[in-house]
């Protein structure tokens, strides 16, 4: 394994017969891995005999390669002086994206974290605004995660002397700066080369704390290491079917000082993203899908999300919990919860919280939103045992669909301790780094003071249920359908509309 | 009747004073038939004197032009070698078609039973599209059917192992791979040679059970010859005004093997679908349209549902399910009921089970969703009878506006056995064939295999009253109408802007 | 009085100063009337010493001029010999009217009642589109009317034998065909030069009752003349301030035949109709309007409404119910009811019935459908006086929206005797004459046919209210309004698309 | 500070370093001002050595510069024959925009406020439309105001004598024509270089009161001098952290005859109105945007509703109302409760009523409207204080979204005294000056003779809660989003269509 080989040697093996691949600088065989590749063994024998780590990087975790193959796969170091990179000239329309990137605004015409998704739609990649932005079937839920939020209003108090308001809190005892968070995200390189380091040093400089993903594109050791001295970091989890690899990892973590363990629930198998898999179509050799023939059968489309996945445990279940309190003492978080009754469970089993959350709506189709669920979740926990929140023993937490303080701000007010923000997140790095991260988190400064003060709430703590209105919160309406025939024949009103001044001859 | 005729002799009789037609190499004298035909004379002039096969053929039954022709009409065989093929030459229209027919995807790249319908859009002739896809009045049944799944949303369980899920079930006793069945539609040629045989291979191969449509356009036997061993078939009854008819029909399908018989009791008459009944305009001949004085005031559009449909009758009533008992042992089923009192009627009338159905919102507009009705069955028959869903002694069933293996789940969820699947196959098979509903139901196993473990639900016997909300289903909104003024003059808020970069001169 | 009258003498007068006119061959001065017409003086002046028969026909009730001017000066008859004719050159816009005329399709093309408004947006000139289809204020009632409709829903019965159903009813005792009958609509001429006796002789052939408006177009005597024998007809009163004149009106309809007396209550003064105000300003001369003062203050528009309808007494009252009920002996209702409040002292005031209406949405801006309105007085009356509906002593009807025959079946589901339909016959006989009122009402029959089979119902005795769901009727939501920024970012799903089959080189 | 100062010294102060300007003909020397400007610096520096006026006065309320450059900064006046102005060449935006200008309709054709709207958004500077369009965040709030009205719907009352029908009022005891007043809005200039003089002027003529603003362009004695004998102001007022400025604005105002004291407590701080704010970078130089860096991260964009509000108190407070009541005899009013329980304090400290507004939508995003905000107070104070509504000791107002009469009456039904309408007036003077004002309240007139009468109300005392239904007003509702795959593959339904008539050959 510690021999050099030559590109020329490479190349020679460039069939579905021999494949051997270059990656970070070393050369493997993975002739018989083909078959088993879960993104499908026609993007591997495109770089069959070649350097493929520039395709490599962004949709694996570092270790991707090297925890699959057994050892003796792994035929050695690359001999660089030997190897012709593989030039790609950039298409088209990767020529237009490197212009709209170009053309992006100067950071201070960013106002809010709209804007960042705007800008990241014209400048990302296309395969990763697909894996970015898609999400469970025809993405109602994905929708709905933030149209829940337009149901609930505020009702704010006057002449409360606001010149100082501060919304400071703590999150499983540690200090936030905001009462919110980084949450999870998977493949951050797609966005950009330093990938969730971006997120690292900014919630660093605004003092927020991040949810180290177990699927981040940067190794969990970069990630941790780029943290800022007494910086808090969390993990997310997904837990392995190997439970030697998923123990390991975890005291791992901990003994790098994470400081909490947010287990996935949601996810025992990752979702259809059905824009995902489409772009992987488009993206594909034309020439290669029209030989297919009509009647192939075989699902080729798996999409990023499904590539990344295969190892996750399916077998999950509450039995398991005793296990993790044993290898950690690390406080857990089931991050996925969507009923009360799984809340009520959780917090029974000991456990510090849960996170209110579908997924992103990158899950289940039609899962309720997660603020949604905050609403029968503080119900229920009340009446059956008797708990208030926010709660600093049983915490919860909801994702999806946060755009706004004033979103954060609703669900404090009906119980949350804190809300997890994703995806802004991953556009204000794709579109401008570390830097779009700050402007992100500044942002929501400016409109956490604003609306503190408008509101008449000088700390969190004063962010009650009565300032909100969430009456509607229930409602999943659709309206009857429209009579179209009426509709083209009804002729619409129309204004007053300018003269047109005829000249005279 | 079994004299040999020339083409010669039968090209004479071309007109409305005596008109013979050919039809699967048969002659017959349908001179006085011409007034009484349900679709009108005039199309039956089109092929006075020649071979009407290919127009006859998707739209009647196969024996209807005997059934419907007293013996001495049938004059006897054609001679072949007499007789000049009608070679219409493809219209420009036509031809489009068939260019969009050689660009379908291949299938690998269909990732929903939505996309079958996209494709069917474009590859089926116009006639087809207006008959499968049309409903009726404004079609706003229709598109309820499909919303009602809407306002019903999901409270998925997590942490329970869900490496093993198995969405198989039990449909009146018969096993079935899936909680759904395909369902009865009519006039399967129209979309595709084989018709109804796709559906038949198909669903012997995914192990589901077909309802075998009395308005087939493969003969009833022909369906059954083409099931494998020990498959499952329905049969789907439109009672005739002539009871020996039906008796017949009953008998011979009993002793065929069919096992349950679902009459039909929602189409007494057929409905007016505009869309199919403009279609009829559109498609004849310009010139002679225009002939038409303005004042005619004869309607002369009936579309294909009523042209095949005379036979129905409209006297049908719960004094005849005794009858209906004493001629069949098979399970019997009343497929289109609307509310819990005819529910209830049948379950005291001894009968196997209801399907709550509006006939894909193709009959009397404004009828609820199936799914809404399966609501308040399942709450009135508890209520009055005791009854709890699913319950295998009284079964409950729901069609319409199913597309995704979560709408299937929720219906499941509030009672029902099995859903019913029609559209989405039709498209599916006319698109692409036998290969076209393999594909669709292996859609389906997918998204059931992953729905069930995101609802945490192992078997479907685990998918719960408890795990879906319905609160909405009774909802029937419109939004107040706009104000197009006030709308007209509010300014949308616009998101940042790519800059403009001007050149340095 | 009785001298004739040369063109050249006429012609004299045509300035503000002398300003004589010719309507139907009599020459009458309306100097000193041209300050006081409703419509305003430039129109007359247009026509000063003209004939101004043409303008004048549609817009007034046939005796307008001889009630308004003093017997001196009606000057006599002209000269038929020495008048030239206006003949005025069609404008283009006329000439590409007159084309779509020509085109309209066979009446057999036409499918429903909103075929109808289909065709005649397009061949009715634009005044009068804009009289007949405008409404008040925003037109929020106008579609709210129709929208109504749509949040009542059927629960159709099953197995009842349908082969005969019956929808004829009785409407104040009188028999009909349908329960609905032609309600009240005024300028019947603008449409068509036959106007309101289109209604009637269609009225006759399908055995519906006629409602003749106070502002027909033709003559109340023309009107009556037209009946057939034995036909009925109801008659629409504005009751005018002179009451002397409303009484000889009154006597003279029961005398002529009329059964029931239809009083207006809902207009003591005429809606803002701004569509119809804004098409008088468009007509008008530009070079004319370019002249005003940006400054002008007067308001000289007014439409035909109001110019029509300055004799309506702004003050009646309750205390005049029985002052009516002394001059006739007619039952008397009371158009325009909308709350249960007002149905309860019509009911204590001895009369026959109320309609439940909003003038079709002309005049009062969100007042509720008469259909939601049913809902609270079938409720309260039944509550306050036992009365359960229909009820042959005190009787309900409704008007406003009605498309469809299910819109009518609702009504009487929830209690309406019948069913007036205005506007739909105004655009059948606009676009087609008589035929198209009798086709229209030939749908209608079609549609009750199916609809009383598919409802269940073999007569409407048996359209009772179980078969309604209309627990959404007095909902009146609006959604949040949409987050624009977060709409645009939103990249919508996509179905699979045909490949562009690339040509091989 | 009495010197003459040539304007070729003046122009060598035109750098950062040293920077003077001449405002309204005197000279300052704001060179240290420069980095405490709300607007910025870069502003200033273009007109550095120049005349700022015209820049200066509609946005700076008179005495800002006195106000804030201490007195030795005030070097002299200006030697006017020394000056060169700044002749701006007009933009060609500016010449299409005066264009515009003069294709106004005349006054006449404008029959609604929204005409008004749909004026003023072709003919305002682009910075005006932008500061008086915007509102907070998504304008959701915005629009909700607006579309709270349409979920109340009329109930009128039939058959009372409507001849004479009587709109006037009193509000806190002083007569007005109408139940509304002209609420405060800033800057009026921005619109129309008479400022809120045009709303002086037309109230006066129409009898309806006025609120000063505080951020007026016009200064407060200026306004008050253009009243006419009698004429009713009242005031509204943003405390000052300084409060001797306010108590002496206060104490003015008393002896200036201001009848009422307006106290905004909904904007300790100014909202974010992105509309305003992008406008701001879009306006200026669009090279020196370029030569920004893209990670610069100040944000320069502050609109212009942040650059006039940096004095308002952010400290005020309940403890603060005592003080208020010491300084003056004038009753006063809190503009900007949300809830009842602040309306509830206000009752209790002896104020004389308070202004349901959530600030025209312009401060917290998701806050209610006033009308909806109006029926829980006019419940809990009848509630805990037996109090009804209207009420002449504690009145209630409502501001936000009125366009039309209806809108007033259904808050004078719910139980407000009277309503405040605010921008409608400013596009009415932006328009048309002051003419556009008055015919803004003759339209309004005409509206309440019209509603009155409809309504069945001949006196604002008649117009009682009975006559409203305001079930709705608290649904905050938002449709499930839509499935976007079956919408794109439904075909809508299309009516019937004129034929194309071939010409024969």
């Amino acid at each position: 394994m510690s021999r050099t080989i030559s590109g020329k040697e490479i190349a020679e093996h460039s069939s579905r017969e021999s494949c051997w691949i270059i990656v970070h600088g070393k050369v493997y065989d993975v002739t018989e891995f083909l078959p088993e590749h879960p993104g499908g063994s026609k993007i591997i024998l495109k770089y069959a005999g070649k350097d493929a780590t520039a395709e490599y990087d962004p949709i694996h975790p570092p270790n991707a390669i090297t925890d699959n193959l057994p050892p003796e796969k792994h035929l050695g170091a690359v001999d660089p002086a030997t190897v012709t990179q593989v030039a790609a000239a950039p298409t088209d329309a990767e020529k237009a994206r490197l212009t709209r990137m170009e053309q992006r605004p100067p950071l201070g015409e960013i106002l809010s974290l709209h804007d960042f998704e705007a800008i990241a739609r014209e400048v990302l990649p296309e395969k990763a605004w697909a894996y970015y932005s898609s999400a469970a079937d025809d993405e109602i839920t994905l929708r709905e995660n933030h149209a829940a939020y337009h149901r609930v209003w505020f009702r704010p108090r006057i002449l409360r002397s606001v010149t100082h308001v501060d919304w400071s809190t703590s999150i499983l005892g540690h200090a936030s700066k905001m009462p919110l968070y980084i949450t999870a995200t998977a493949l951050g390189k797609l966005g950009h080369p330093d990938g969730e380091l971006n997120l690292t040093r900014a919630a660093a400089k605004h003092g927020v704390i991040q949810m180290i993903p177990t699927l981040a594109s940067c190794s969990f050791d970069e990630i941790v290491d780029a943290a800022a001295p007494g910086q808090v970091q969390f993990l997310q989890l997904y837990v392995n079917s190997d439970r030697a690899i998923t123990e390991k990892f975890v005291r791992h973590a901990e003994r790098r000082g994470v400081k909490a363990l947010f287990i996935t629930v949601d996810a025992p198998q990752l979702g259809r993203r059905e824009k995902d898999m489409r772009m992987k179509f488009e993206a594909e050799d034309p020439a290669e899908v029209t030989d297919n023939k009509v009647s192939d059968k075989v699902d080729r489309s798996q999409g990023a999300a499904r590539a990344i996945s295969s190892f996750i445990d399916t077998g999950l279940d509450w039995a398991d919990i005793p296990w993790f309190q044993s290898i950690t003492t690390m406080p857990i978080i089931l991050k996925g919860v969507q009923c009360w009754e799984d809340a009520l469970l959780a917090y029974d089993a000991g456990l510090a919280g849960v996170v209110l959350s579908n997924h992103g709506g990158r899950q289940l189709e039609f899962s309720r939103s997660g603020l949604e669920t905050l609403v029968e979740v503080v119900a229920h926990l009340k009446e059956k045992r008797g708990l208030t929140f926010p709660n600093a023993r049983f915490q919860l937490f909801v994702d999806g669909g946060v755009r706004r303080a004033t979103d954060v701000l609703k669900a404090i007010a009906l119980g949350a301790t804190a809300v997890g923000v994703g995806r802004p997140f991953l556009y204000a790095f794709s579109s401008y780094g570390q830097d779009g991260v700050e402007r992100a988190l500044q942002i929501l400064n400016d409109e956490f003071e604003m609306s503190m003060r408008l509101l008449g709430a000088r700390s969190i703590a004063e962010v009650v249920p009565e300032m909100v209105d969430a009456s509607s919160i229930h409602q999943h309406i659709v309206a009857v359908p429209s009579d179209r025939l009426y509709e083209a024949n009804y002729e619409t009103m129309q204004s007053v509309r300018l003269r047109e001044i005829k000249p005279r001859m």
